[in-house]
């Protein structure tokens, strides 16, 4: 059997199933059309070159499709790439579905659900507690399979769900240590903080930006329903004006999309939680195949730099 | 009768009736305790010093109180000071009232509503008329006394409604200029663009920011507003939406407080005339006291600039 | 007869006469030469590629040379190119002129600068007036076939007269509101603010930079011009160094390659209709082909904007 | 007894021992010379001013001097000061010493110190440690008495070792929650990255700049010291690479301080970990003394935000 | 005899006259009027203040006004201020002039000029060279009593010429080192760069903007000069804008007062040469009175750095 | 014989000896591989594609390779390529040697080191003799072939020395001018600045970062470098921690590389003159093939700016 998409190297024989993420058709500079393949299984993704592509094989190799490919990894520029020998779609008789090729979080939504719901469960305020509950349950089924983005970090399914209850690991053991902390305030805003994603993003595969993602953005959405879910459970009171504010000022500043500076306690540390739980996944998305002694590749989100892994580390597991 | 307090010059001999604005202890060098005054008219303020002042007097002069001084102006490091000769607070035999010592816009309330309320009747987008006028009923009353801000622009009683009204004219020669504008949409983002500021800000008699003010700011408050007015009204539709962009995006940028920028032709024109009044505002109140071939004090919110009357126009009118 | 370029979709076939505006020579990964060549006609322009050219080829089809072509509209990596399935070159017997290729203001030339005339003739100050005159004469017939940028906006036969053309009627607009503006100042500051392209732009064909463009900027030559209009015409006074300084400040800042920030309520005014202008026209430009709920192209010289069309709205002709 | 004088509010009277922090003197507008005081016990610091002093005052009042002041407190421009009706120094009848009015760690040097080295104990690799150990144990007098700054955060006695205890349990709960940490690295990141302190600080009273700390700062003595630590003890390896980076990089950029920025993970880590405890000191701080429902002092190091205390959080101690 | 006030101290008793630089009235807390004196000799100058003055002080000691000085030198908030014991202004009596009590170039006027006339005789190109002299003579009167600024660096008499003088050995010495360089284009933007000044500012004495210095800038004037010095000697060619543009770019780019970025190699010689020249001249102010192993005031114009003399540096010398 | 690489124009005939500083391969859009070779004599270097290589070609025609090559100059996208008519790997029948085609400093290093050594003889502090002999003693073989940099200016071998030597000359000529510079300091300071390059690059051949280059940079490596021989030395004084700081402050400021800016005279001065040469050097690079009336390349190191050469300049020797 195949290594996973991630684990390959050049030279790599290949003679497994991929899905299909996208299909572009291009016209090469001998006049013919090809397609340029996004290659996926659950591990990562490969690009592949279809060359001299007939009318029938644009219409077949198209988004979402599983193929069955022989070929070989090669280098293209420092870039991986699959020289593609044979391509088939596949059948009912293949026995293999879209599921199986898709990347998410390492652990399951029903067992996310439940640590989340913990959380709300132990909070003391019940104003606060109410509308959290509220907001996730309302948004429950998109939140569970919602990537955290669109690119850079979380970018899979059920990633957004994974960033909450990380977050919400590092915001109890910051509480432990800075007592104090309001704990109700801040699960609360890690809870929601990114919640009006589901809004924002046009769901788990192919993801892209909604229209009013694009006009709003996922803070302003959120800004909105805490005001009319406090409306629904005519829960009046500071707290409502303090949730927004967390999920208002959780970028940090206004060239950062929020409007206002962080003003509470709380609001400030869930702004550096953020940061830590998105900067770790990116860190280490770029070193786990780095082995010791080398650079990664370059992590455009945090200002392009490459990171190194010490030669007196472990190389990474090949499987 | 004493000229007004915009008008005065050192060396005038003033004895008349001014409101206090605010009346600040302090101790002076020789450890006694002094009031600082800022005394005012309808045309403007100015600072005054009450020396050696008794526990009475911090109780009698106090902010909102009218009193009746004899005094000098003179020079205070480059700002006018009124020197206090004699002082005292009033009476009902002085008949003079609050209201004649505010600042207020050149035009009156009623007819400031009656004109934004003919750009309104005028709108053929149902869905944007409908929100437009329910949102401007509900805040009538506050929108019409709220000042535009604590300062800069139109920082006076019913500075806002002036502002908009001032907007709406610029708004209608620009779209008569360039067609491709819809001025249903300018016209309600005009309207509804500062609305927010009346649950900003406190008031127009000593205006300061609100709580929700501070952590929330009238733009986010707004947005929700709207969601608010279209859910009440029972509307749906892309309008919603273009119109809390228009919100959204006025500030023109993130540092500038709107998190997302302009990105339908109307928002970034409604940014452009809302600059252009706030400027024109502040460049006026700056010039109107200089004389030809002199410069105006600086313009904080204009990058400090001060601004220069060329010598051949004509000088300001001196009552 | 075939669409106009700008009017044009993938799969339109076309047959019809093109000019080149630029030709290209290139080598083919197969060791090949290839043309690419930007074909224009009086609505826009459309990249086609001329694979295997011959000697002949390359001197035949050259920029300014009106071609007849047979092909099709196809997609390259998102944008529009013709794919030619036959070319020839056009004699006199095609009865083709270069002219009727090029795109030029909506409004004639003399229309434009009968336009123009009438704002100098209803000049009050005589000194300003007659400096406005004498450099609008001197540059005349430059000043009316140029465009008013090499790209971005305007960027068109006669675009520079265009655009003044559109910003005095802004002025008028304003100065209607404003009572305060000088209109003498202002009308006279639009008419020249860009006039300096006629020296740093090389004309309105293959529009490039001039070396005293480069080297000077049309700024720092208008500032010139205006001194050097004032002694030839004797007239002293103010008036001439507030001309000098709406010009030299009417970049706004010096980032933006004003060594001088506005000073003068006048100069502020011109930067701001400048930009109104400006962005209103790529705005129009952007959006003019885009289908009401869909985003346009980005627009570089706006932060890289892309703008969106509310679903609502018109969707644009199609001729 | 008085209240410390971080508890005290306007009208409080007082009758205690205080320590001289500074003392200057000044002439007053009446020509008359006068100390401003800066008066310290362990709980914070009030100004207060001796109107009219004599040369034999000036000469006892002086910094370190411990005095018994009989005084009430007042506000001046919003700001508490001490208004003194009595003051004498004190003498050994007194029984006072200056240790008992500073401020310092809520943890004793010896319980700091006892926790550091359990860290260094549980270290693996054997570079790390001994170096981390080494370098300890040199500045070990220093360290623990050592304030972590001049003022911002942790400005206190022993605040050196209390930011690096602190900062060690983030460090721990973060390396439990994110496994790829190298906890070898990190701790010992945090417990040297500040060490050149000691060096670029005079001490703990009256702490200043020293020369090298203003021409080389804390981050490159500490580089050198540890490629001086490795040759002394003779070890070779990238380890001393990698603990020169933590160092070097902990300020996250060039224009925060840091040469280069962090590109091994524990380096970004560390950094993210200096930033959470020295907020946290900060914001714990300003609203230590605030009460529900009202806003902080503003905080310079932090973008001079002011703080809220929501309304249904506890109020502040008195004592 | 006193010594000059550069070289007095804390402590320095003072007899003897000073130059009143400027006089300013204005109230003390006590409600009495007081002046602050700004006094000066060749050296420097040092604040006094004449507290309770008469109406006839006020008219006495003003601006330009010599006066015999009985007094102390003291500290006044970390800088020197003169105790005033008496004071009365001179008569023909004292035998003293203006000229003896201001500061100006170590070198006068007449060698400036000679050595910079030396310059241009050895030019080779003529154009160049003609333009130069006709530059320089048309200004040489006021060119040789301008300060270069009206602080921060070169703010004397002459110090324009000065600056230019020192500027043309460094050019002199650099264009030996690197011989792509062309000398006439350097030596000729040196003398003109910052010649402008001589219209941008009101003169040696009590220096302040002028108003075409504040709409204009010496930049865009000195341009101007030069294109008009070209018709005038009807000389054509390309070093009028090379000439041009080494004036325009001399600032180095927008921010800093340049329309355009040097691209002549000359051009970014020049900007760096002005760089040096102005630098040395603040960095040698701020030192010349500071001991060894001591820090010298903040200096302004270069990033508020203080700056530091090596304790193996020699004193400065005291008279 | 054919002409330098660096002076061949389109259209040029080669029949030459290159040097293969470096080979990749790629894969054509027809499938098959091509290499890219980049070409090298000592004047500079060329491109060129070989296209449908077999294995055997890539094997042969790797990096430091030395060729024998027929073919044409021609343009591919506005840069200069060769087109390969035929190429052959070189036997010792060729009688060519690696060492003839890398271009190297003008000066030759022994000429540099005796230059430099005078320079270290004439100093007078002892300190600072002995450690600048010390350091440049010990890294004598690496700085003397070591480039400057990687790219940008003096990339070539031994361009660091070359770029210590031209800026100790625009040392003592601005020591010369400006009498209160330290020579000693400044000598040492720019003998020393860039010693550290030795450790930071790889090499003189195919220049790259070393680790410790990346991960602490030249500056930090240095810094250490000069305590270590102070200890070695064991010479203490004030005199160390100058020279550390010279090093330190060299690129200015904090975004630049330098974590503290200048606070030393002859740190200022090493900064510039450190600006002066690198940008002296880069803009004779840019002009050197430019003929007059044209524009360079783009430099990109200096804001991307294209560099002018006046047509009143010579042409550029064309061999």
């Amino acid at each position: 059997m195949s290594k996973g998409i991630k684990f390959q190297q050049v030279g790599d024989r290949v003679e497994t199933y991929y899905l299909i993420k996208s299909a572009t058709k291009a016209i090469a500079s001998n006049g013919k059309p090809f397609l340029t393949l996004i290659l996926s299984d659950h591990t990562g993704d490969i690009e592949a070159k279809l060359w001299g592509c007939s009318p029938d094989d644009e219409t077949t190799f198209t988004s979402q499709v599983i193929v069955f490919i022989n070929g070989e990894v090669s280098d293209y520029r420092g870039r991986l790439q699959l020289k593609i020998s044979s391509i088939r779609p596949t059948t009912a008789m293949d026995q293999v579905k879209v599921a199986d090729f898709i990347r998410s979080a390492p652990i399951s939504p029903s067992d996310m659900l439940e640590e989340i719901t913990q959380y709300i469960f132990d909070m003391k305020n019940p104003n606060i507690q109410r509308i959290t509950r509220h907001l996730l349950k309302k948004h429950q089924e998109a939140f569970l399979e919602s990537p955290a983005a669109t690119k850079n970090h979380h970018e899979f399914v059920s990633g957004l769900a994974y960033h909450v209850v990380c977050m919400l690991k590092v915001a109890k053991s910051l509480a432990n240590l800075y007592p104090t902390l309001d704990t109700d305030l801040l699960y609360s805003g890690v809870i929601l903080h990114d919640l009006g994603k589901v809004r924002e993003l046009s769901g788990p595969i192919d993801t892209a930006y909604t229209l009013e993602g694009k006009l709003l953005g996922h803070i302003s959405i959120m800004v909105t329903e805490i005001a009319e879910a406090a409306k629904e459970l005519a829960i009046e009171g500071e707290e409502i004006l303090m949730l927004q504010h967390l999920i208002l000022s959780h970028h940090g500043k206004g060239e950062w999309g929020s409007p206002k500076v962080p003003v509470i306690r709380e609001a400030e540390v869930l702004h550096m939680i953020d940061n830590i739980d998105a900067k770790m996944n990116m860190m280490d998305r770029a070193l786990e195949r780095v082995q010791p002694g080398e650079f990664s590749e370059r992590v455009m989100a945090m200002d392009h730099r490459s990171f190194y892994k010490p030669s007196f580390h472990e190389p990474p597991l090949d499987y």
